[in-house]
């Protein structure tokens, strides 16, 4: 079964999550530019594949993780495919605004 | 007069502001020390030599300089103290929600 040969990746518990690394995540283009398709999506959840993202496969890994790591995306492995999306009840119980802020930004 | 021989600072115009800036500046955990002070002080502004950091003066200079280019602070120079405060108008305009979610944040 697919499920059981894909990565075993950890996210961090909502007690573990920290501003000040959920803030670094966000504060690149890139990654901002991920967690702004992620919020807009209407399932809630993007396929790493279908991230409308100019940088190569191995660099938005790195960013994915990046935001993975900081508790601010969570992945679910189906088939091959990788569906990303925020962790939007774990992010507005710790910073209540802060993603709706940073959403609303002017671009 | 002192306020002559100031140096003089430049800010950058509310439409400067990018949410990058704003995210990275805040992303450092003296940096969010010090907007949190800035946030809690009654007169809205705290003076260089009396906010509550452990860094040099050099550091703190840095610090300051990375908040103040990012759109996040201010300054003001009276006589020999330069006396900072939070752009909460600009960054409220701009982020709406954003400050309040970082700064209610679990420590």
């Amino acid at each position: 079964m697919p499920t059981e040969t894909a990565p075993a990746y950890t996210y961090p518990e909502r007690d573990e999550i920290r501003i000040e690394s959920v803030l670094h995540a966000l504060a690149d283009p890139v990654r901002l530019r991920i967690v702004r398709q992620l919020a807009a999506a209407e399932t809630g959840e993007i396929a790493c594949g279908n991230l409308d993202v100019t940088v190569s496969k191995s660099t938005l890994t790195h960013h994915l993780r990046t935001l993975r790591e900081a508790g601010v995306i969570m992945g679910r492995q189906q088939g091959t495919a990788r569906y990303n999306s925020l962790r939007l009840e774990d992010l507005d119980a710790l910073f209540p605004g802060l993603l709706n802020g940073i959403l609303s930004a002017p671009r």
